[in-house]
């Protein structure tokens, strides 16, 4: 990259000094000598000039690039001074690999010359910045932003109303390839271009890489190859929450050297994987969604008897949700946001929904693996936030066991591997003053029951469950959102847990009805 | 780094199947597995663990690790749940490069769960961040600042007046390492870290660089080596002006995967160079400046004659300017901020200074080439601003051809090239209404006399400088300051040409007494 950086006060150029301590620094009397690159304002040029001068009086062999890429300013004055910009860390790579490569003095400043020919930037703003205690270099409204600014805070050629990102790039990029004025930079279809999207300062990455988006793509769209993508903060003006765009022509020198290891944090890959010699946008921002559940169609099925029971156990478990809206909600005001009941009877609803008619029911009732995650399924869809995800975690674990084993003990395992997976998910305990209180409490008491009566053992379990849920009302929250409420505001038990004493409640019924 | 990112609305997490679309995009049913790095949120928690439970019942190998190294709570209550900070980030540096060099499922999960349990991360931040199309997350004073805050624009521990960044990064320290905590990092002397500024999103790079430079060094100051520094926008919270610290215990394993080779944009290389094993802050960043002139007290003397003469030429110059400070600085209000005469005034009055009485002179004047070095270091410490760079350079480059030769064919080489220097760096022409159309009429007249007599020579240079003073008067500016006005507001010559004319002139009426 550099050998070395003299940095001056802000915004201003260093003293002629510090740029010869920095010459002699790096420059012994037989080494191959140091290309000093300049950006093209008047301080920058006269105190790097002075120091350039008093370098070769001593001996040393210094020599000097110029960058102004500056495709703003629409004269065809000479007088229109192109300014450099960040369009220079493109040149300070691309000379740091040649010179890493060995090349001479001469070739070097031969070849950086060329790139500065063939590169462009411009930039926009929507805020001004402020150098330390000062205030703002120049003042812009709400609505408006600024382009073709200089980086150091000085303002634009040009203001303008607030537009979306897709049409201030194009607005950019028009500007820039305009061939009516002087600093323009000629893209035809067919070329091959490196861009970089510089954050001014102070732009998020989330906006930086909508508008990088926005470059590829329209580039592209013009039948421009973008090869090599950059978006960062590589040179910067303080704060300001602007950018700019580098377009530079490619040649298979300037992408080597692109390419070429540096191990600077100021300098960061491209966007594209360097592998890409050529690359369309779509493919590489692929967004990713499938439909959550995956049946393999081979899961054990149950018998119609107990189909027919899986079915009403649903029906009657959901209509109690539903009619327990309101009390559930009652009691989640007190520790939460007063929703408990609303979500768990949006899910109960769509359930209902999705079963439907008994003599032909939506859901697959006759195999249980496939009917848990068609549950798990639409809890997650229709149910949202944590309960919806835990429901369906739930759900989908116990689909595990119930894949082969439809008897007493695959269900017994499907409601003590939800319940786990429920617990290890969710980060919950028994004690902590939620739902896995009353789950917890039944799966304990059916795995301690050795009574071979279903009924028997699930009336236990029930009555384990509903102690449990009561008991909540004495207990400090330690997870979901409650716990971030003091103990003594909550004296009811947990809406939770309450709720799964109803489905339970609800099963234990249907099953007393066999 | 990673094979997939999966990405959910802002501030959300994704939906379950988009995570397990990721799982089957990156896991073949007979590949090595696919380990899954979760944030520590209720909401990640379970919707990667629905995504992992799924992809687990279709046979993929899936594992997961769930980093929470937020230091920021001192409850010592395990629902105290630790948040996953920026330390993710460096989690999954290692974990993609322990994969990449083949290690197993296994192994990646079992090293990645130890190197979270030593690592720590606690945020600051002057704002609070908004999400597009919403109000503020939170409020937040001018004045104050917000400590240990989470990623997702959530409120932090603790509010404060703010401090000054050594301050801040101290109370940071003081409360990561409390041992009081239960969330706190151990560091003892003699511990050898890597430490992670990240940027939430809204911080400049000069206040990141300067808060990077006080962890550091604070860290040493503790006895702790920091091996590795990061620096950088790594894990934001949209536009939020705030930054995380994130310290990690080092060992080998640890070291050679943060090293390991990563080219992507998210990715930075560290801010110091990877070959320094330990390092300490001072010898890193390094101010740079020593004094501008330097003489190699070999350059050729002239003559006591020509001495007394140079004494007298640059008495009358001076005063002459500083006589005509308030006429140039009229001039210069046509077109500049009408401090010409007073810069040069500024400068006139300090070589009088230094040059003292002519029977003991202060300034070289029987070496020319030291003579002119010495009036560049002059100038350019006293003047300033672009005028003070112009003679500076000047003289500089003046001082070159009469480092040998002191007749008549050096001074005048001495001329030209200081203008030619003027020119090249200046970046003005004969034409542009500056100091180079005297300079330069005055150097073409000298180049082009055959008269062997000086005086004759320099009488007419004298008038051919004059003659380009005054026609300045018509020209339109082109460079310097006047080139941003309207040619219809300029009538009188450019102050700059007409200073010129004056010490011109008063080295001619010196050279008449000879």
């Amino acid at each position: 990259m550099l050998s070395v950086a003299v940095a001056g006060a802000v915004f201003a150029s260093p003293p002629p000094g510090s740029i010869l301590a920095a010459l002699r620094h790096v420059t012994k009397p037989d080494s191959a000598g140091c290309v000093v690159i300049i950006t093209n304002y008047t301080g920058d040029r006269l105190n790097f000039g002075l120091a350039i001068e008093r370098a070769r009086q001593e001996g040393l062999k210094v020599d000097s690039i110029t960058i102004g890429e500056d495709c703003a300013l629409t004269s065809s004055d000479r007088s229109a001074g192109r300014r450099g910009l960040a369009g220079t860390v493109l040149l300070n790579k691309i000379c740091g690999a040649l010179a890493e490569e060995g090349k001479s003095l001469e070739e070097i400043v031969q070849f950086g010359k060329r790139v500065t020919e063939n590169m462009g930037t411009m930039g926009v703003s929507l805020t001004p910045c402020s150098v330390p205690g000062s205030g703002p270099t120049f003042s812009l409204g709400d609505d408006e932003m600024e382009l073709g600014l200089g980086l150091h805070g000085e303002a634009g050629v040009k203001r303008s109303k607030i537009k979306p990102a897709g049409e201030v790039v194009k607005m950019i990029l028009d500007h820039m390839t305009n061939i009516s004025t002087a600093t323009h930079i000629k893209l035809t279809k067919g070329d091959k271009v490196a861009c970089m999207v510089n954050n001014l300062g102070g732009l998020s990455l989330l906006e930086m890489n909508i508008v990088a988006g926005e470059v590829i793509s329209q580039l592209e769209k013009r039948g421009v190859a973008v090869e090599r993508g950059y978006c960062g903060s590589f040179m910067t003006s303080l704060e300001m929450a602007g950018l700019s765009i580098t377009i530079l022509h490619l040649d298979d020198t300037i992408r080597r050297c692109l390419d070429a290891k540096a191990a600077v944090p100021a300098w960061s890959p491209p966007v594209l994987s360097r592998n890409n010699s050529y690359r369309e946008t779509p493919s590489c921002i692929r967004v990713i969604q499938e439909e959550s559940s995956h049946s393999t169609g081979n899961f054990t099925r149950t018998t119609k008897e107990s189909a027919d029971m899986l079915y009403d156990m649903i029906k009657l478990s959901m209509g109690r949700l539903i009619a327990s809206e309101n009390e559930l909600n009652d009691l989640d005001k007190e520790s939460g946001d007063g929703d408990c009941g609303s979500t768990l009877a949006r899910g109960a609803k769509e359930i209902l929904k999705e079963i439907g008619q008994n003599n032909q029911p939506g859901l697959p009732v006759d195999t249980p693996a496939d009917l848990a995650l068609s549950l798990a399924r639409i809890v997650e869809n229709s149910m949202g936030g944590s309960s919806g995800a835990l429901y369906s975690l739930f759900f989908t674990s116990a689909a595990g066991p119930l894949q082969q084993d439809v008897t007493g003990s695959g269900w017994k395992r499907a409601l003590k591997e939800g319940t786990d997976t429920v617990m290890r998910y969710g980060g919950a305990r028994p004690g902590d003053r939620t739902m896995i209180d009353a789950l917890f409490a039944a799966v304990t008491s059916i795995d301690e029951n050795v009574s071979s009566c279903p009924v028997s053992v699930m009336e236990t379990a029930v009555n384990a469950a509903v102690l449990a849920a009561n008991s909540t009302a004495s207990m400090k929250a330690q997870a979901g959102r409650a716990s971030y409420v003091s103990a003594e505001r909550l004296k009811n038990p947990d809406p939770g847990a309450v709720a799964v004493t109803l489905w339970l409640q609800a099963i234990l019924e249907i099953l007393k009805t066999a």
